[in-house]
C-alpha cells in the first residue's frame, strides 16, 4: 500500500535505534515526553487553510449507515503534524503546565498526498519545542542546532547540513531598503530556488514595488552564507541600516556561535540567507536540514521561532521548535539498504537443546543470562546440532549456548569465528559490542 | 475529547516506563519489534464479521468534494488490534522473516465504541506473538505467562491474576460427554458469568441438547479451579474419557508448572476452568487477566494458542500470543492517582544562573554532567537563586548547580533536603534513584 511503509524486522531496529537516540538526547535536555490523540476536530486541523486537501477524515463505519451526517467542523481528522496538536494541548493543560515548558513528542502523522521517496501518508516526526507564558527568551532559539547536533552525531546517517536564517534579519532588512509591502518581498524571494534570480527580480519589481537597485539588494542578500559572524560583516556591507535588521543579525550570530564547542561531526550549521520557511507563523530564527545525497527529499529537520504557537485571547504562548521527519529520513535509506541492523532480533544467545527433556534446564540458563540484561531465546526444537546452529545464523544471532548438565560444564560458541569455551551462566557475558544489534551503513543499492 | 485519553507529562512519564518494561523484557526474551500501519483495507477489518460497527473508516476530505466513493472494501480504516495487521504482514513478508517468528508490537488501536472507565477509542495495546509454518510447539503456550510474569514483577501494578484454560480440555470433556453440538455447549457455558448456572443448565439442555447430568457435569467442570496439577485430578474424577481431553489435561499442567521458578511478585498463574475467551479462534491455551481492585475494566492481558493466525491457502501459520491493554491498565490508574512519577520532567538537575553572561560557562558544566548521562537544564533566566529554585521545585528537579566561577569551585544542591556540597562537574553523579523520575503509587482518588 503506497505509502504507507512498514519495514522488516532488520529496518526496524535501525528506526527504534533512531527514535531511542533522539529521546535520550532530548531527555538529557529535560525535554518532557508528551503524545497527543491522534485526532482533531477538523476546526482545529484547518485553521491554517492552505493544507486541508490532505486530511484524513475519520467516520465511524457504524454513522455511514444511517446518521445524519456530523457537522463538517465537529468531525475527527488524523494530524497531519505534531505542532497544531501541541498547541491545542497547551491551551488546554496550560494550568497544569510549568512555563517555559520543554516538550518531545515523537509520534505518527498522516497525509493525504500523493507519495514519493521521502514523502509518506504515514510517517514519524520527532519534535521539541520551548512554550514560554507570553514571553520566550531568545536563547532557546540557539538551543535547538545545538540539541539536533548531538543527535546527529551520536547516529550513523549521512551528513547534515542545517541551514539557519532569521526572519528579523529579513525583514528588518526589507524595511531599511523602503520596501512598503515587506510580505510581497518575502513571498517573490521565497521562490528563489524554483524560478531563478531573474524572474525573482522580475516579480519584485512588478509586485513588490522595489526600484530595481532594491531588488537587487534584495538578492544580493539572499545569496549571502556562511558559518560565522562574517555573514553579519558582508550584511552591513550592503549598507541597510534598520534596529530589527541589527537583531536579527545579533540573535544570528549567537545561534552559529552556540554550536561551536558542541560535538558536530556529521553536522554542520551554515547561515543561508533566503531561507524563510515559506509565510508561516515564524518571527526569529528559522531552520531547514539537507542530508547529503539525499537532497531531493527536501528539508528532513524544520521548524523556528514562533511569537504565538497558541493564543486563547487573554494569554499568548511563543515557542521555538524543530521537527526531525524519522520517517522522511529513514525511508530512502531503509529503502536503498544504505542503512541496516546487524542482527533481525534482539537476541544474542541461543540455547540450544540436546533432547527435549532438557526444556527446564535450558530455561533456567536463559533465565540466568537475562538476569544480566543478555537478550536469550532457547531453541524451538531438540534437532541436530547444526540445524540449531542455522537457526541462530540465520537470524544472525552471535552465540549458541551448549548446556551439559551432565558433565556439570557449559559451553559457549561465537558461531562467527567458531571459537567454543567453557563458560558459567551465572557469570558469562558477552562482548559489550554484541549485546545489542548495532547500525551498519553500506553503499546504497 | 471522551475516549482519547491524553496525559500530562507526569504521567507520561508513568507509560512511558511501562511500556520501557514491556519492551525491556519482551525483548530478553527474543521477541522483535514489528510496527504495522495505522490502516487496513475494510475488507481485511470487517473478516471477523462481528465488530464492524467499532471501525474508523478513512477518506481523505478532498475526496468528499466530488470524487466517486471507492469500492468499500477497498476503503481504510484504522485497526481495531494489532492481531489483524499483524496476520496480514506475515503474509506478506513471510518469504522475509524466519519461523518461528517472535515479534512484539507496542502500538495503539482505534475502535469507535462507547467510552467508560477501561474502554478507550484510542488506546495501546502491547502483543507478543510466536507464529509457525505449518507446525507450532505447544511449549510456546507455556512461555507466554512466564514472559508477562516477569513483566508484572518488574512494575508497581495492582496483583495481577491470569486465569488460563486449555480449549482442547473443555472440548475434549463435552465431546467425552457425548454432546453432539460442542460449539453449542461452548456458547451456553461462556455465558455463565453473565446469565448465571441456572439459566446456563436450561440452555445446556434446551439448545445443547445435553441430559440434566450431562449438564451438570459442565457446570462442575466449568467451578473448577486451582494452581497446580490437583486441578487436573479433580477434572479426572468428573468420569469423563477422551483423548482430547487428556491433552488438554496435560497442557494445562504444564503451564501451570511452567511459572513455578520465575519471580511472580505481583503476579499469579490461575487454571480457570470456566474461560473460553468466546468463540474465537483459540485452539489450545487460553488467558486472561484481572487487575486486583479493577476487574470491573474486564480482562487487561488475554489471548490464546490459534492453529491458523494466517492462511494463503497453502500454507497455514499456526501461532500462539497474549496482548496487555497499557491504556486500559493504566487509564484508570492515571486518572484516580493510584500511580504517579515522581517528577514531571527527565531533568534531574537545574544549573542556576548568577547572571546573563554567565550562560554560557552554565552550558559547559550541563554538557559535563550529560556526558555521564545526567539529565540537564540550564535555568531560564538568571533571577534571583530563590525563584531559580521555585521553578525546579514546582517539577520535582532533585537538585539544582551553582557554578561559582570565580571561586574556581562548584556546589550543588539537594532541594529536598536543603545539603549544599562542593562538586566537580566533570566527576558528579547524582544518586542511581535520582537519576531517572521513580513510580510512585498511592490510594487511589
Amino acid at each position: 500500500m503506497s505509502g504507507f511503509p512498514e519495514w522488516l524486522p532488520e529496518q526496524r531496529i535501525v528506526e527504534q535505534q533512531v527514535t531511542d537516540t533522539l529521546r535520550r538526547v532530548f531527555e538529557l535536555h529535560g525535554f518532557a515526553s508528551v503524545e497527543t490523540r491522534a485526532v482533531e476536530p477538523l476546526e482545529q486541523l484547518l485553521r491554517k487553510g492552505e493544507i486541508d486537501k490532505e486530511v484524513y477524515v475519520l467516520r465511524r463505519l457504524q454513522a455511514e449507515e444511517g446518521d445524519p451526517e456530523p457537522d463538517r467542523a465537529k468531525q475527527l481528522g488524523l494530524h497531519y503534524d505534531l505542532t497544531v496538536p501541541f498547541a491545542r494541548y497547551v491551551l488546554e493543560n496550560a494550568g497544569r503546565l510549568d512555563f517555559p515548558f520543554r516538550r518531545y513528542q515523537i509520534q505518527k502523522a498522516w497525509r493525504g498526498e500523493r507519495p514519493q521517496e521521502g514523502r509518506y501518508r504515514e510517517f514519524t516526526q520527532a519534535d521539541i519545542d520551548v512554550i514560554g507564558l507570553d514571553a520566550l527568551s531568545f536563547h532557546y532559539e540557539a538551543e535547538m542546532p545545538v540539541v539536533m547536533a548531538e543527535v546527529f552525531a551520536a547516529l550513523p546517517l549521512p551528513p547534515m547540513r542545517m541551514q539557519v536564517n532569521n526572519r528579523k534579519l529579513i525583514e528588518g532588512f526589507y524595511r531599511g531598503l523602503g520596501a512598503r509591502d515587506v510580505p510581497a518581498v518575502l513571498r517573490s524571494v521565497d521562490k528563489l530556488d524554483k524560478i531563478g534570480p531573474e524572474r525573482v527580480l522580475t516579480a519584485l519589481v512588478g509586485d513588490a514595488g522595489l526600484t530595481t537597485a532594491e531588488a537587487a539588494a534584495c538578492l544580493e542578500l539572499a545569496e549571502i552564507s556562511g558559518t560565522d559572524a562574517e555573514v553579519a560583516d558582508r550584511v552591513r556591507s550592503l549598507g541597510v541600516t534598520d534596529d530589527l535588521l541589527d537583531q536579527g543579525l545579533q540573535e544570528l550570530v549567537a545561534v552559529l556561535d552556540a554550536v561551536q564547542d558542541v560535538p558536530r561531526e556529521g553536522f554542520e550549521l551554515v547561515a543561508d540567507l533566503k531561507v524563510a520557511r515559506g509565510l508561516d507563523y515564524y518571527t526569529g530564527t528559522v531552520y531547514e536540514t539537507q542530508m547529503q545525497g539525499y537532497e531531493h527529499i527536501g528539508s528532513v529537520c524544520s521548524g523556528g521561532r514562533y511569537d504565538a504557537l497558541a493564543t486563547d485571547g487573554r494569554t499568548t504562548y511563543p515557542g521555538v521548535g524543530i521537527s526531525f521527519g524519522v520517517t522522511r529520513t529513514l525511508g530512502p535509506l531503509l529503502s536503498r539498504g544504505a542503512i541496516t541492523a546487524s542482527r533481525a532480533t534482539p537476541t544474542c544467545v541461543l540455547v540450544a537443546l540436546a533432547d527435549d527433556g532438557s526444556r527446564g534446564s535450558a530455561a533456567s540458563v536463559a533465565a540466568s543470562l537475562r538476569r544480566r540484561g543478555v537478550p536469550v531465546e532457547v531453541s524451538p526444537e531438540a534437532s541436530r546440532f547444526g540445524k540449531q546452529i542455522r537457526y541462530a545464523e540465520r537470524r544472525g544471532i552471535p552465540f549458541v549456548w551448549f548446556p551439559q548438565p551432565e558433565s556439570g560444564g557449559h559451553e559457549v560458541r561465537d558461531i562467527r569465528s567458531g571459537t567454543q569455551v567453557p563458560a558459567d551462566p551465572g557469570t558469562w557475558d558477552p562482548p559489550a559490542a554484541d549485546l545489542r544489534p548495532t547500525l551498519v551503513t553500506g553503499a546504497p543499492r
